[in-house]
This record gives structure tokens, C-alpha cells and sequence, in this order.
């Protein structure tokens, strides 16, 4: 078979001419940064100047960048450019405390989508396919993300959003959709609504690719999704700081993400000491963008725990792979697509004067699909009131943590002392679902 | 004051130089035409061919669409390419019937984000204004219409989506939000919020600018809104026929909606001799693309009743504008800013064995929204059930037509002859709104 790319030019670079390409890209983006006050204060204080790095090895020299950076120079401290030149912001969701914000000029979401269009082309998608994209829009990353990208590779897009299966399944059927994004846990639910309507995707549609990201599963999730479905199942990861989706994808062989080396420096560093770790090993995703002007950001922790995998990719790629996401070195985790600090959660029920001291939150799968279940003490005084009472209290909770996190949680009232006391630092959420050990991040977020 | 415009060369152009150019594209979209399955037979049984347009009255001579032309050549009858070259389609909702289906090539969708731009612009938005779009994305033209018309205009994007008011209010505290666009009902339901959480969007924002469409409302309406929130709005017209939004805008001086007539040829007709009226007179807006390749619509029936308003605008643009749409000539409404026909509401009633013969419809406004109540019978057997089995009934309906029609529902089960039965044909729909005389089409349908 004949090897094709959407950028030969650039997935193919020999190991010393991307290495080239990254060094001259990351002075650029040295240059680009210093206009922000954030990193303009810091390469004074560190004495950093565009040109200092002549080997990317030398990408070691430069300080980290953290998520709590981030909310400390809320909104406007990382903007290397008048505001009249940025066209578009992703915020993380929320209403409480300092959000996280990226912004875009038009080169920047140009550069984007591009990738965005390599990612898809990688796993296969060409003009002449039908993509539904059947993901949350709006600031969530995972709908423009993806629209723009399908659009730019010259595919045809449903910008179908996400829920309503009947209807997700008719705009299969009408226009013989035969690739789609979503998160592996709503496949799932997908699968049994086909099923109830007497129908068999492998049968009844054209699907043959599936694009997956966004939430923990596992590569055996994988296979039962491409089983259910007759397809080929693809690993996307983003996440919103990095743009969102496109930041890594699975090629035809299925063996680890493609990390696009010329738009991010990749480093594996030990989350604890944060030097260097050999490739093959785990430890936390450290990345640098490399084609980003607004907004670049430099050695920016992830948090996200994977490896580099060894080797070459059959596919003629040179972009080294990461391995799915095995876990978080913070304690954020994803349900429905969402990344979720706990602590999120905590400043909702605490504002609310019939919630006592405690709560946790239980992740399940149940029918398939993962439900955050948040049990809350309510204040005795509260709890002998009538079951309206209860009911009305269980519902304003309900909203409240959706709105504050964009995932809709199965609340539970219970009595005072009914959740268990630890020892030391309390335990606030407990991993129960089929795949949650392995967390994968998220395209959306 | 200097007058500016998005593309002089387009909007200032005088009568006779528009009426050239729009022969030249009414002959081009012919030809376009001609290569789609349903314009060529037609074509061919009525002898028409590029190049037999001479003067833009000629366009009398072509036939009519309709949106039952566009069902029953669903849904490829009316493309023009090969698939291979579409990028985007938008379908109107609904699991059951036929949907209507538009197609876009990239020269359609830069086409249309540059109509957006310009109605933008025409509004007084300018590249350094923050507009936060609140509107719903996915297949709704509204929000992907208006997303990639803010991005070309150049000012910067909250893609913001519906709902969720306090984190809309963060959201335009955080980034400075100047300009904004919502359906009228909901931005009474976010002035309250506003109030709830002690501000005033007046003093606690800077928005200057609101543009509202996408549901039927008064001048009177937007008077409030004005008032409400301290801004100016514009009206803004569009159906997804026509693409979606930025068909037709206000401009500064808020006199009837500049209609783009090197996009479209505007005709007013009678609806029921469909003959054309004189400008001032009131009829039927009869629309004809002019610069759409993927799928070009000749003479298509909006059923919007509308007039030209007579006389030029101050504004010094010579596109003609259109009053405020103030009825149709079908029994289509709009509520939540959705597209509704009762025939299906009554597709998803009937299929539900429960349901008796009768339902109405009544649009209400509550607590300044406008609601949809659905009054259902009941069959005799069934309603004499316990609560809960109603209960459940209620949610099943209510899940069911939200599902079909995307705006959610009021449910009431009723005995079998509460409703009263009229003498002729039945009344499905009573339009008991405050601004439920006046309905203006949709942005996103």
C-alpha cells in the first residue's frame, strides 16, 4: 500500500531536521511569549532571550508552566497580542474561582484545525467520507475542535452535537455517515438505543471508523466498541491548553498516538524530582507549544501520566507515540467528557445551607455508561423534613453541580455520619467504573 | 460621521449596477442549478437555460420551490456536486418524516461567513468588540452561523451555547463581553438572573450591543431589552433555507432589516396568487440565492409574510429592507427558538398507544418565556390509573416531543373531552404569547 499523508513534508521529517525544525520554532516561540506580562517578568528574572536555545535538549533550561500559573494571571497574563487580534477563547466551565482561558488569533486556529485535519487523515478519514461529530459544541474544545478540522481535511461534517440517540442514529441512516466522534462511554449507550429500535450498526449504517476520546477507557473498551459497531475504533487525545483535540491521534496500526512533534515539544518527566524519565517509561506529559502565537505555552504541566513508546511506527511516521493516558498526578478527574476537580464540587455544596460537613463522590458504571454519584449530608435539623423538602434540596443540588462542572451527577441525601470518616486526609472520590483506572484525558475540557 | 461598511463595494452599489450583478449571479445560479437532479428535469420540462435571464424581472418566469419540494427529493435531489465536495450540511430536527437538508462546499460556507460579517458589522460590530454568542451550536445554524461570522469579522468569539444564565454572566464579566447574541425570551430570563445575584447588567457589564432573533417578538420587546440591559439591539432574520442568519440586519438606524441583495433576489408576493405586490404592501418573502453553488434555491416560498419597507435608509446601504416578519402563510411556529409544525407533535402523540384522539397546543408566555403547553387526552382506561403511572406518561411525552421538536414541552394529560372540538377544522395551536401575534423566522431551524 501506497503511504499517504496530509503533510508529508512535515510527518516524515528525518529525527535531525524535525529536531531543527522544533529549535527554530521554539526561539520563535520564546519571542512570541516575551510579549506576555506573565513570561516577560520571568525571562527577566531568569534572563532567557529568543536564540538561547541552539540544541532542543535545552528546552530543560526552561522553568515549568503549571495550571495554577494559569489562574493566578487570570485572564489577560499569558496574551502575547492586542486583544483586537484574538478571534476566539475556550474557558474552562465553572462559575466559581478563576477559570482557565486560551486564547486564539486567526493564525492560531488556521494552525489548529490543520492539525486537527492530520489527526483525522492519520486515522484514515478522506474527503469523501461523512463525519458525524456527536460531541458537546460551544466551549467545550471537542465540537469546534472537530469541526473545523473535518471541514479543513475536506470531509463532509454533521455537526450533530451531543445526546439524542434516535436522532444521532436517523442522521446516520439518512446521510450514510460512515465516521463519527464521541466518548466511549455514550457508544455504549448508543449501541442499546440501536438495539431497542431493532437495528444493527453493522448492518443498518456505513460506519466504519470511530473516533474516540475524552474519557477513561480501556483498549478492551476499544475492541468491544469496534465489535459492537463492525469498525475501526480510533484514540484521540487533546486537551483544552494544548488547544483541545488534535494533539495526538492513533494511526492505521493502532499502536500508541502520533504526538505532533512539530507543533509541541514532548518531554516524560517524574512527576516528584520533574527530571527527564528514559522513553518507555511513565511519567507526567509535559508539552510546549511550538505554532501558537497568542498564547504559547512553555514545558506546560499536563499532569497527564503516560510513556513514550520505543520504536518506529510502521506507518512511516516519525512523530514518536504516547501511550493511552494511565492516570493523573493531580486529583481532576473525567465523567461524560468533563474534567472535574473535586474541589469544584466542595465550593457548591459548602455555599448551600442545609449541606453538612461531609460528601463524597462515588464514579460508576452503571448500564454502561459512567455516573458520578455525589452523596451529601444534609443537616439533621433538615433531614426529618418531608420528602417534597428532600426532593426539591436533591434537584437544586443536581443543577447546581451541573452547572458548575457541565456533568449532570446522581445526587444522593443521606444522614449526618453516614459516610465513612478516614483516618488521615479525607477521601473524596472513589474510582468504581469498569475502566476508571486508566484516565485518559480529554479532547473537551 | 463617516460611513463604513464591511465590502463598499457591495452595499453602497447603486440600483442599476445591483440589478446587472444580479443578473449575472441569477444566470450563473441556473447554470449551478441545472447540475442537480431536481432543477435539471425541471429545466428541461420548462426550457429554461442559463443565460435567458436579461433583466432581474424576468425571475417571474422561473417556477416556485417549496419546502414539500425539498422532502420529497430529500435528501440529494437538490445537490449540485459531488458529495465528495460538501463540507458542512445543516437538517432541520425531528426523527420522523423527511427533514430538510442544506449542503455547503467551502465557497458556500465562506460565502455565508462573510454575510454574517457584514450584518455584524452593519450592526456597529467591530473587530475590537467581545461577542458572546448564546445560542445552541450543532445543527442549528445559529450557532455555527454566527461563530464563523464573528471570526471573520475579526472580533473575539465566546462560543458560549445556551442556557446555564450565572455562568453567562460570568463569562461576560470575565472577558469584558461588549456584544452579544440570544433569543429575546431568554434574555428576560437572564435579566433575571442578573437581579437574583444583585447585579445590573447596566453598570455590572459592558455590553453595548444585543442581537436578537430567532423567536417572534415586538418592537415593544426590544424597547425592554434596551432598557433592561442598557444596550441597543438589532433584529436579525435568517432561516436555514437560506443558509441560517445574517440573510437580513438591522443597521444602526433600526428601520426594517437590510435584506443582502447580491446574496439574494427578494420577492413579496400574494400567497395565494402568488403575484408580486407592490413595496409597502404586505405578502409572502420569496427568496432566491444568488451566490450558493452546493445547492442553489430558485423562488423558494418562505411562507414569512413580510413587506419592503419603501424609501432609502440613511445608513446609505441600497439593499431594501424588509419589516419585521409578522405572520406566515403555513401553520409553522417558533418557540424557544425552534421551528415547530404541529403535524409533528401529532407524529409522536399518535404513535403512543395511551393517547387518545385529541391534543392543543398553546404558546403562553410564563414569567416573561414563552412555553409550549401540550394538553393531551388520555384514553379513558388509562386515566383513571394511579398517579405515578400518569407521572411517567407525562415525562415519556414530554422526553418524546422534546426529542422531535428540541424545544421542551409543558405536558398535561387530560380526561377524553376536555378539549373543546371545533365545528370545522380542528384548532391544533393557540398562540396565546405576549408577542404571539408577531412571528419572525428563525436564525437556526
Amino acid at each position: 500500500m501506497r503511504k499517504e499523508f496530509w503533510q508529508e513534508d512535515f510527518e516524515v521529517l528525518g529525527k535531525n531536521d524535525l529536531k531543527k525544525l522544533q529549535v527554530e520554532r521554539l526561539n520563535a516561540t520564546i519571542e512570541h511569549a516575551a510579549r506576555s506580562p506573565y513570561y516577560k517578568t520571568l525571562f527577566q528574572q531568569k534572563n532567557i532571550h529568543k536564540g538561547d536555545i541552539k540544541d532542543i535538549a535545552q528546552i530543560r533550561d526552561l522553568p515549568f508552566t503549571t495550571k495554577q500559573d494559569l489562574r493566578e494571571n487570570f485572564p489577560y497574563g499569558f496574551l502575547t497580542l492586542p486583544k483586537k487580534e484574538i478571534i476566539r477563547l475556550h474557558s474552562s466551565s465553572g462559575t466559581t474561582g478563576n477559570p482557565t482561558v486560551i486564547f486564539h488569533n486567526r493564525h492560531d486556529l488556521n494552525s489548529w484545525a490543520n492539525l486537527m485535519a492530520r489527526s483525522l487523515f492519520c486515522a484514515g478519514i478522506r474527503d469523501t467520507d461523512v463525519f458525524q461529530n456527536i460531541c458537546g459544541y460551544g466551549l467545550f474544545t471537542g465540537g469546534l475542535g472537530f469541526q473545523y478540522g473535518i471541514e479543513t481535511l475536506g470531509a463532509l461534517s454533521i455537526p450533530a452535537g451531543a445526546g439524542n440517540s434516535l436522532r444521532q442514529i436517523k442522521l446516520m441512516q439518512d446521510y450514510g455517515t460512515t465516521a463519527a466522534h464521541a466518548i466511549p462511554s455514550y457508544l455504549g449507550r448508543l449501541y442499546e438505543v440501536f438495539q431497542s429500535a431493532g437495528l444493527d450498526p453493522k448492518k443498518d449504517t456505513k460506519l466504519k471508523t470511530l473516533v474516540i476520546g475524552a474519557e477513561p477507557h480501556t483498549d478492551e473498551q476499544r475492541k468491544r466498541i469496534e465489535e459492537m459497531f463492525g469498525v475501526r475504533a480510533f484514540n484521540s487525545f487533546g486537551l483544552s491548553e494544548m488547544n483541545g483535540p488534535g494533539v495526538a491521534f492513533e494511526c492505521e496500526y493502532q499502536n500508541g498516538l502520533h504526538i505532533w512533534e512539530d507543533a509541541y515539544v514532548v518531554e516524560i518527566v517524574n512527576p516528584d524530582t520533574l527530571e527527564p524519565v528514559p522513553d518507555g517509561e511513565y511519567g507526567e506529559l509535559v508539552m510546549t507549544t511550538l505554532d501558537r502565537q497568542s498564547m504559547p505555552l512553555i514545558r506546560y504541566r499536563t499532569r497527564d501520566i503516560t510513556r513514550i513508546i520505543p520504536g518506529k511506527c510502521e506507518c512511516g511516521r516519525t512523530h514518536r507515540r504516547i501511550d493511552r493516558i494511565t492516570g493523573r498526578s493531580d486529583d481532576m478527574f473525567i465523567i461524560k467528557g468533563c474534567n472535574v476537580f473535586p474541589m469544584q464540587i466542595e465550593g457548591v455544596l459548602m455555599k448551600i445551607p442545609e449541606v453538612g460537613s461531609d460528601y463524597l463522590i462515588t464514579l460508576v458504571t452503571l448500564n454502561g455508561t459512567d455516573e458520578m454519584v455525589v452523596e451529601v449530608e444534609v443537616k439533621k435539623e433538615w433531614f426529618k423534613g418531608d420528602i417534597r423538602r428532600l426532593d426539591n434540596l436533591t434537584k437544586m443540588i443536581t443543577a447546581q453541580i451541573r452547572d458548575e462542572v457541565l456533568a449532570k451527577p446522581i445526587v444522593k441525601l443521606v444522614e449526618p455520619g453516614y459516610i465513612p470518616k478516614s483516618e488521615g486526609k479525607a477521601v473524596r472520590v472513589v474510582d468504581n467504573r469498569v475502566n476508571g483506572v486508566t484516565k485518559e484525558n480529554i479532547s473537551c475540557s
